[in-house]
């Protein structure tokens, strides 16, 4: 440990946080805000405004305001490039909800402790499972999570579970997760919130590596084991299909 | 100055950098690669790449290099959520382009020392001016650093001159931002590139600041002065019709 704060990992957080607080409710913050926000001192507020102002991070609008900063336009397209699937994959999505019967697809990758979601079709059901593109959800909860965990190591696992705050959920989640390699694929219903269904199975690249799960959702009432029965071999048909595809996080 | 890296400006600054490595040309990366390119130790660069893992701006792909990570989705949401022009505007641009006999129009703001393309309408001809949406452009030069200039002190227009290099160039520039002012638009030959020329006039929010300029690319055998003084008019007339929509860096 040869610096306190190590690649400054700290200030690239707090950056990190701070452009997290602006979303389609805060389009645009004052100071006074991001202080109250944050917790933080004004002083470090005004320099870490003051910073992402220079990297074009945030823009001053003059009325005191600030918003995100065309350098997030460049971001875009570097997102844009990195994790847009071709059309042939997100036709694949589409299809899928359809032989589910208009349930909503994602597809997550694992991203440290989360799985965000980088691709979906939304279903055709009044009442309907929605997760935006770029949204994080806990990796120890759902069936996404025991096939993003399905290759993981017991640490990797029982540091995942702690997340949880259930006593137990170490073992649990580790069954779970062996399970979906064993079969290939999982369900869940209401491990993260009640009411709420999953199914997913895994997506490898040309390596063989691990590297997304692609998942259908939905409310419990409709992912009966019967339903569940007659949609995992179309699940597993897509995961193969984008796994044939090799397009999760560029190409090599 | 209270802390020696105040802000932590310094790690903020080096996290973006590494991060304006990845590009169309270059979509992953590896440790190697990124030494090379910043000259950078490598333990420095490690230790970086990791914090930015833990952000979520960087991804692993298993194969010992890096992609730009999921978190970029979400930023992409959020510049598109603030820098994305309603229809409406667009509609403007490409009626300018088209009164312009096909040149291409842009749209720029003012970040820091730069100015930055937030919108555009590329033209019809087969020579054309082409900068894409999120590229910075030096604010230095051209005809819509003129307009960005307008309104800024001596001691501004002086810091950005200095930049450009050439000698005296201070008061050429401030001469231009001054006419820009008097005249309400401004017109370039040739100040950055050989051969381009470019005319711009200013967009203002609803309180009177200065939050853009819109202006028309294209060869410098095109932008004759009889064909300037033939397109001013749509272009200060678009001008006007954008500060009305009142668009620019999001709504208040």
């Amino acid at each position: 440990m040869p610096e306190p704060d190590a690649g400054g990992v700290r200030s690239v957080q707090r950056a990190v946080d701070l452009l997290a607080l602006y979303d389609a409710e805060h389009p645009s913050r004052s100071i006074r805000e991001l202080v109250s926000a944050t917790g933080l001192p004004k002083t470090t507020v005004v320099r870490l405004v003051h910073t992402l102002e220079q990297c074009g991070l945030l823009w001053s609008r003059g009325d005191g305001r600030t918003v995100p900063g065309t350098g997030l336009l460049r971001w875009a397209e570097l997102a844009r490039n990195t994790w847009q699937l071709p059309e042939e994959a997100l036709q694949r999505l589409k299809e899928l909800s359809e032989a589910s019967g208009g349930e909503t697809v994602h597809l997550y990758v694992r991203q440290q402790g989360t799985r965000v979601c980088i691709a979906r079709h939304e279903g055709t059901r009044t009442l309907r499972h929605v997760v935006h593109v770029g949204a994080e959800m806990p990796l120890w909860s759902g069936a996404s999570s025991h096939v993003l965990l399905s290759r993981a190591e017991r640490a990797d696992v029982a540091a995942v579970a702690a997340r949880a705050q259930h006593p137990g959920w170490e073992e649990t989640l580790w069954e779970r997760a062996r399970q979906a390699a064993v079969q290939g694929w999982s369900v869940s219903h209401g491990e993260r919130e009640a009411g709420v269904s999953g199914a997913a199975a895994p997506v490898f690249d040309a390596a063989g590596r691990l590297t997304g799960a692609v998942a259908l959702g939905g409310p419990t009432a409709r992912f009966t084991d019967e339903a569940v029965a007659g949609f995992t071999p179309a699940l597993v048909d897509t995961a193969r299909a984008l796994t044939a595809l090799d397009c999760i996080g560029g190409t090599a």
